[in-house]
């Protein structure tokens, strides 16, 4: 057997172990074909199948009807920061974003060298330590060529329990990091891209859900692989798309499915976080969370101990424990436990009776 | 054992089994991590030493000085058609372009969309049976923004034995289908681009080789992760880089130094090159080879049989015999065989016997 640890990196992440066995098993010959995925002509039959069945177990899993695309494309999130405003702001018109960490400030800063991308609510005064909650107040101009957020903040640890609200207006979300991890009202949505590599998949693919209807503003001379239209046109197959991380994001999201889909897998990791949380909180202070509790991320739970020298201390020691990828981003300090799709709850579990045992030793 | 059969596809292509069978040994547990390569944060120290060894790597095979960085990149060689001209193409200036197949002639669209980009010298006219030969005659402006080309052409099969001349002008090249295959004059070059899947690893990273002084025409204000100037400054982790990817270019750069570096991999695909133009001359016009001999490639060997049917019956039969990827590409018809680096000379040798036994039979 490897050697497996407790794996709360905050992405990329852990992925399903039966998913890993299963790449494993077939890398050498891939579908009876004598080839691995890898040496696959992305014009084969067989890599084509994999291609649309992954969209089909996408579409179903959040029940995302035809009136929208699903598309894979490289590049990573930030450079969706670049195409949503490249494809969805027509000339003169301008954008909103609600500012909630440094994600969504970055998002922000790359529409505003393109467009007139503006501020309508932001956290940056509290150090972000929340999201807005209803009721939405913010004053959204109904001519806003899109409203942009971000759905789960992974630096600090906050996470939108309820969807904003945009009226008419089409709403943009960056979803990398909490994308496939609970349900999704895809009809509320205008547009979402996520990079696979929290909940969904490895790095190396962004997965994009776009409402048809906005692919006919994507100006016409556009570079094609920077057009959605023109990747939905080509569904995803412009050129030679990321095979293999397509390939895997498909096995994650057949898996997702036999568990039951994203209802019982919320359950699964609201569980997950309810249990650190609590030893946050019955630690009569020892660790402090960094998000305000209404805005608490299902995803990074972070908290801070007494002193620099305790978390130094907490790091050493959990990651003697096998408990690997706890320190907490470098911009926000602490300690950090990523809790996507595939951290079980024995790991967590196994983190809860470690926080509680060093707190004995040393609060 | 697991089933193998003889790869030729176009790419994404053959990779070495050793590469493959240790990405299949270590997929559960990376370098003692006790974790996947796949679920690694791309800021720990253990996929650190991944990234710059597979740069330093590259950087052995291309002989290549430090006055040129060494990038990787999402997106596909198409991404790199408008990165090239957002990036190098200062306002109101020209480039140049050298257009010996479709793939030459999109880079010349796309960039044509951006900035004003000219055919200095093209085959479309003989259905791009030639590339440019020495003496160099095509009338290059001294003041041209960059000179493009791409070095081999996967549809009809041409590739350049000498690099073109380009005088003071940056030479810019798209390397995609033989980077790797061969010693590359790295001082040559202003910027060469290459999509992995041919020769240097998987679909899903594209690698960039730019001089250190043409980045500072990148414009301040393009999105970050389209700059070369900034992906450069972050050493290509400006954010999640395709990890995986990267990894298996590492893996394969490794093994290609092992085997005796670029030129050792030179001689070997020349033989297999020679095994297969010789059966194609040696058929008496069976089979029609589609490149002029001079300009003939080295890694897409393309040919027709006297009738569509007979191509049917090859393409049937030769699949049969576990010759896979040889039907052409759409636009060229035909058959094309793929000898990338990782095609093993049996396996040309196989194809060769069963051309002759084909002609035999229904010649």
């Amino acid at each position: 057997m490897p050697r497996r640890v407790h794996n709360f990196n905050a992405g990329p992440a852990a992925l399903p172990l039966p998913v890993l066995e299963q790449v494993q098993r077939d890398l050498l010959d891939f579908a009876g074909s004598g080839m691995s995925i890898l040496e696959l002509s992305h014009r084969s039959t067989t890599y084509e199948e994999v291609h649309h069945q992954a969209i089909a177990d996408l579409r179903m899993l959040l029940r995302g009807s035809e009136e929208y695309a699903i598309l894979f494309m490289g590049g990573g999130a930030q450079t969706q920061f670049a195409l949503v405003p490249m494809n969805l702001l027509p000339a003169r018109a301008h954008a909103d974003y609600l500012i909630t960490g440094p994600w969504s400030m970055t998002a922000l800063h790359e529409a505003q060298k393109l467009a007139d991308a503006r501020v309508l609510w932001s956290s940056a005064n509290t150090h972000f330590d929340r999201v807005p909650t209803p009721p939405f107040d913010y004053p959204l101009d109904p001519q806003s060529a899109y409203l942009h957020y971000t759905s789960n903040n992974t630096i600090v640890g906050t996470q939108y329990a309820v969807v904003p609200e945009a009226g008419d207006v089409p709403l943009v979300c960056d979803m990398s990091s909490d994308f496939l991890s609970r349900p999704v009202e895809a009809s509320r949505f205008g547009l979402i891209y996520a990079g696979a590599q929290k909940n969904a998949g490895p790095a190396g693919v962004t997965i994009v859900v776009v409402r048809q209807d906005l692919l006919e503003r994507c100006p016409a001379d556009l570079p094609s692989p920077f057009s959605y239209a023109q990747v939905a046109a080509k569904n995803s197959l412009l050129n030679t798309p990321p095979v293999f991380a397509i390939y895997i994001v498909g096995l994650v999201a057949r898996y997702l499915l036999e568990q039951g889909g994203l209802t019982a897998i919320a359950t699964h990791n609201a569980d997950k976080a309810r249990l650190l949380y609590a030893a946050i909180d019955a630690s009569a202070g020892f660790y402090r969370g960094l998000a305000q509790p209404h805005s608490r991320s299902l995803m990074n739970v972070t908290f801070r101990l007494p002193t620099p020298e305790l978390e130094t201390r907490f790091l050493t020691a959990s990651s003697a424990a096998d408990l690997i990828g706890l320190q907490g981003h470098r911009t926000a300090g602490g300690l950090r436990a990523s809790l996507y799709n595939a951290v079980s709850l024995t790991s967590v579990q196994a983190l809860a009776a470690f926080m509680e045992d060093f707190q004995q030793r040393w609060g």
